[in-house]
C-alpha cells in the first residue's frame, strides 16, 4: 500500500476479525478529575484519548470521533482533536480514523469541508447528510482513497419524521421508505469510486436488515450500542 | 430590548426597509493580492470580511458566514471566523450574523454544536440539516432567542434527489414533495418558540411561491442571487 486507503486498512482489520468501531466522543465534563492533568481543555482531552488509544488499537477496526464535542471548546477543541488523531496515527497506523462531522453543503463549498476534514485534520472517513443530493456531495465522493458513510437510518428516537416516508418512485423499486431510497441510491449510483458507507444505528436492528439486504457488502456504521440502548447481539 | 434577540434584530431590519443578507464566505485563494496585509490566513481574511462589513452595515438585515470556508485553514480560520463576528458586533451591533454551518447530529451530540455556534461564536442564528427530525434538533430548537434556519430546498442543480421526491402520508395534506412537507412540518410542529426559519435557493422561484405560501410570514433564507444565477427580480 504505497499511501492510505480507508478500505484498504478496514479490510485489513476485518480480516483479522475486528469489527469494533471504538468512539472518543470525549466529553470535557464527563471525563473523571481523577484523570486529570489539569484543568487545560487540550491536555485533559488529549490526555484522555491517548489512554483509550493506547489500550484498544489492537482490539478495533476503527476509530471514530464526533467533532461537535471538539467544537464545543473552540480552537482549544480543535487542537485537542488534531492532536489524538496525530496520536492515533503514530501509535496505530494500520487503524482507520472516521470523523463523525456530518456534514454536507452545495458543490464548492464542500471543498472546504474536504480540506479541513482529509488535509488538516488527516483522518480517514467522514459522515455526511445526503439531503442535498450526489451532485453536491461530489467533493466527498471524488475522494476515492477516503470512505464517505451517508447517514441513512440514524439511531435516535425520532429518526423515523422523515427517513420512514413513504415515497413514490416510477423505478422499479416501488414504493419505499426514505431512508432505503437512500441506501440504494447511495449503493447503486454514488459508489463509483467504492469508498461509500452508510450509518443506521444499533436502536433499529429491522430497518438494519433492510439496509444489508440493500447494499449487499457495503460498509455499515453502526452507532448506538452501549448508552443509546442498542444490543450487540441483535 | 435586554439582550439579543434575533428575531427583534431582523424585524428591525426589515422595518427600515432593509431585506439583503451578504454573505461572508471568504475563499482565500480568490481574495485579490493588492487588498492582502500580509500572507497570514487570520489577518488576509478578516480585514477583508471587515472591509465589507464597513461599508455594507448600514445596508443589510443580516450577514451569513458559511464556516466551512473557515474550517478548511483549521484554527487559524476559526480563529478569523471568531475575529469577523467579534468585528460585526461591535461596528453593527443591531445586524443578525448567521452561520450557515448546516449542523444536525442527535439530540446530546447536538449541544456541542449549540454551544460552539451561540457560546463560542456568539452567532444570532444557525442552518441545520432536517435529516433526523425535530426530536434530534431540539437543542437547537430550544434556543428561543437563536434563529433556527433549516434547509428546505436547496440552490445546487441536483437538490430534488430527494427534495422533490413524492411522499406519501396519511395526513390531510396528501401527497407532496418532500422539500414541501419539510416545510410543513418546521412551520406547524418545530416553531413552538417562533424562532424556526427555512432555506430556498434563489435559483428555484417557483419552489420558493410554494414554501412562502405553506409557511406564511416566517423567515426564508435565499442564497443563491448571482454567481449561482438566482434572479433577484424572479
Amino acid at each position: 500500500m504505497s499511501q492510505r486507503d480507508f478500505r484498504e486498512l478496514l479490510q485489513a482489520r476485518w480480516d483479522e476479525g475486528k469489527f469494533v468501531c471504538v468512539g472518543l466522543d470525549s466529553e470535557l465534563g464527563k471525563i473523571p478529575k481523577s484523570v486529570r492533568m489539569n484543568d487545560d481543555v487540550r491536555t485533559t482531552i488529549y490526555g484522555f484519548n491517548a489512554s483509550i488509544v493506547s489500550q484498544t488499537k489492537d482490539l478495533v477496526c476503527a476509530y471514530k470521533i464526533n467533532i461537535a464535542f471538539y467544537e464545543a471548546h473552540g480552537v482549544e477543541g480543535i487542537e485537542a482533536l488534531r492532536g489524538t488523531i496525530v496520536d492515533i496515527h503514530s501509535k496505530a497506523p494500520y487503524v482507520p480514523v472516521i470523523l463523525d462531522a456530518k456534514r454536507a453543503d452545495i458543490g464548492n463549498t464542500n471543498a472546504g469541508y474536504v480540506q479541513m476534514a482529509f488535509d488538516y485534520l488527516g483522518v480517514d472517513a467522514i459522515t455526511v447528510h445526503p439531503y442535498l443530493g450526489q451532485e453536491a456531495l461530489q467533493p466527498f465522493l471524488d475522494r476515492a482513497d477516503k470512505g464517505i458513510f451517508v447517514l441513512c437510518r440514524t439511531s435516535n428516537p425520532g429518526a423515523g419524521e422523515f427517513q420512514d416516508l413513504k415515497i413514490h418512485t416510477d423505478r422499479v423499486i416501488g414504493e419505499v421508505p426514505l431512508y432505503q431510497y437512500v441506501a440504494s441510491r447511495v449503493a447503486n449510483w454514488w459508489n463509483k469510486n467504492n469508498n461509500c458507507g452508510l450509518v443506521v444505528g444499533a436502536t433499529y436492528p429491522d430497518e438494519l436488515r433492510q439496509v444489508r439486504r440493500i447494499v449487499g457488502d457495503m460498509p455499515i456504521l453502526i452507532p448506538g450500542i452501549g448508552a443509546q440502548g442498542g444490543d450487540l447481539e441483535k
